[in-house]
């Protein structure tokens, strides 16, 4: 590599860690690949509203090569990373191109993990990105449709059984979205069913939903859960998942759509780097945010694992992906600059926010807890000034204006044939004795 | 049946003719059932703006069950109708369903055509559906990213070739909006790529382009298309499609990206009437839109075809589909209340628009021609005036006026992995010598 031009920097991942770490290096002599197998950054906190067909999938996404497009020494390049190369520098992508690098920041990410129960996938798919939110959109408008449609009374019970698998922030948002949709949004459409008695259950394994919350908010979160319509099991594990319902303890429930919010973990792209990986194949980073033995490798976002001062992990929260990324820029900036590196990463937690449905949130930053409306109007803030783009915003705010108005959900539309012959499997359930 | 209960209409397809007859029956004593295989009404005049990723799909479309919600004497049924069996006065759906009427009107529209040459349709989509749309935005965005990626340059100008094939409405709209993004939206977001180099071709067979308004309009049609950077090439038929290409006459013009605009055919399920049908497979209707013999049927919107009193077809858009579907709730409401029936079907032509790019139309209503900027905004007015849903009105004007001041265009997002591995061909085409 010939010393008069700038080192090339490689980012895997246009998430808040890579996208951020890129902006930071704007004004860096540095020649950036930004590499994603999306052509979009996400705004994933809200995935949820594009999945209860609250928002368009194109309202809370904005493209790599617009955001980017003034920043001259960046290139975006749509490709999907099979393996990293650390030995002769490069990473192969799966159309069998490689890119060579010589600073490298992995920030793929994470997905759903079903824990050693891949069998559970068909039956309660996950929320990760764009497809997915619009592939459970489809199948929580087609579920009303075809209890609708069903003469038998079990069978009719079954389709209005909804069940969402994990408390946390995207299993609460989405178990109250859904109470709302049934009891409000789809109220007068339907002539065989009454969408109010819909059930929609969210089971968490552990002791309460949203535990990164302190227990007293965690308990207010229960109740406003419960005044929207839906049943809580909490302390009961999820034991088996099939098309016609799920074993919840010992006791079968049946339920044509199960959503799976319980598990995250690590893109696989981690393996392939060939360093300590934790239970959940995230890289064990080192307080600088580079791999072991290895400077020139940064992993920042949900796939570094790096534990805090007080021993606990840095979340896999979007605000901790920001941060990361910045500090991924700042080391290389130092480095670019041959000045003294910056101290460790040390993450700052902003506070920690959740939403529960129609006007109810909860709020925990520092001393101040709130919950109700008033956390609400704070997480809608909070989340409609973080949207890239201006136009975004507006539309944004504008259909969640008209959704608080009139109860009405602007993009409940089904993509492809919403005919009954598609549908996977007849929910028979071996589970179902 | 029993005498006391109303007569049961069914009502197939929920475009422009079935949803206007049926709002028209909302007072009328009939139990009505609306069928549908998607879930939506969509307002086809803005398809091609989703499809070009100035608009998200949700939109231009409304749930059928939202509309009608409150019209108490309807339900709305998902399904497709496989075939109609006119002496048992049933219909079947795809999913093994029969569904009895007393009263009928199809109104299941057209699909695209490509006339004997069905083996053209996977290199040169069509744009009926949200669905066609999608996949055509996702070609249209992908084209520009192989180009990017792509590093011989002959395979590089072929990915930068578009070609439009027809002349009507939807070939001149997505032209010159295909023109505005490559020279416009795109600039400054490509390294290896000027996209404005890309090259769109407007093909069409007859000698002109937009032939339904006169030939002075048509021909200002043209000069504003090719300002916006679009080849026009009328007089020609295409003769060839594949994966690299296409034959203009005889000349093979390489292009990666062909899309379908020159035809459309009745719905197949018009066959299944056993009665006259045109050309175009549209069924023969009676001056009061019933099906000879059959005074209980009625076919009304695209499917229907119909001499006006000057011996010309009555045209298929949506105002002649509209004023049909209205007709027939005429003729039922007369039916019922033993009146005589109002006189023959006639189609009263408010008008032609067409919309070329930016701030460039088309309009003739009776002596007013008009063309470009004015035109334009009386374009702009009439379309979102009849565009269903308040919401989807005030989120359509504020995705124009931020398009049409930055140039940006909200819904860039492409579905699925964007991987160069997933392409369906690798573009070698057998008709280039």
């Amino acid at each position: 590599m010939p010393h008069d031009r700038p080192p090339r920097l490689l980012v895997i991942g246009g998430g808040f860690a890579g996208l951020w770490a890129t902006r930071a290096l704007a004004n860096a002599k540095l020649r950036i690949t930004l590499v994603d197998r999306r052509n979009h950054h996400l705004f994933q906190p809200l995935l949820y509203q594009v999945a209860t067909a609250g928002l368009s999938a194109p309202d809370i996404a904005a493209p790599l090569r617009h955001i980017l497009g003034k920043q001259h020494n960046v290139e975006v390049r749509l490709g999907e990373v099979e393996a990293i190369d650390k030995h002769r520098h490069q990473v192969l992508l799966r159309d069998g191109t490689t890119l060579d690098y010589d600073l490298l920041l992995v920030a793929s990410g994470a997905t759903h993990a079903y824990f050693g129960n891949d069998q559970w996938a068909p039956h309660a798919p996950g929320l990760k990105s764009l497809d997915d939110a619009l592939a459970l959109r489809r199948r929580l408008l087609l579920a009303f449709e075809k209890a609708e449609a069903e003469p038998d009374p079990t069978k009719k019970a079954a389709w209005l059984s909804f069940a969402i698998v994990g408390g946390g922030p995207t299993g609460v948002e989405l178990a109250g979205t859904l109470a709302e949709i049934a009891r409000h949004t789809l109220r007068n459409e339907f002539r065989h069913i009454d969408p109010a008695s819909a059930k929609v259950r969210l089971v968490e394994a552990g002791p309460r939903v949203l535990s990164s919350f302190p227990e007293v908010l965690s308990l207010k979160a229960r109740r406003q859960l419960e005044r929207l319509g839906v049943e809580v099991h909490a302390g009961t594990p999820v034991t088996a998942i099939d098309a016609g319902g799920f074993h919840l303890g010992e006791r079968f429930v049946p339920a044509r759509t199960v959503v799976w919010a319980a598990g995250v973990a690590a893109s696989p792209l981690a393996r392939t780097l060939d360093t300590p990986l934790d239970r959940a194949g995230r890289v064990q980073v080192q307080p600088d945010l580079t791999v072991p033995g290895h400077p020139e490798i940064f992993v920042a976002g949900d796939l570094a694992a790096l534990a805090q001062a007080d021993g606990r992990p840095v979340p896999g929260v979007a605000p901790a992906a920001k941060q990361m990324g910045k500090y991924v820029a700042a080391m290389i900036h130092t480095r670019l600059q041959q000045r003294a590196a910056p101290p460790p990463f040390r993450y700052r937690d902003q506070g920690n926010l959740a939403t529960i449905g129609r006007m109810a949130a909860i709020v925990h930053m520092g001393r101040l807890q709130l919950s109700g409306l008033l956390a609400w109007w704070f997480w809608l803030a909070a989340h409609v000034f973080f949207l890239i783009g201006f136009r975004n915003r507006l539309v944004v705010l504008l259909n969640w204006a008209v959704a608080y108005w009139s109860y009405q959900r602007g993009a409940r539309i089904i993509f492809g044939d919403a005919d009954g012959g598609e549908d996977p499997d007849d929910g028979s359930s071996p589970l179902r004795k």
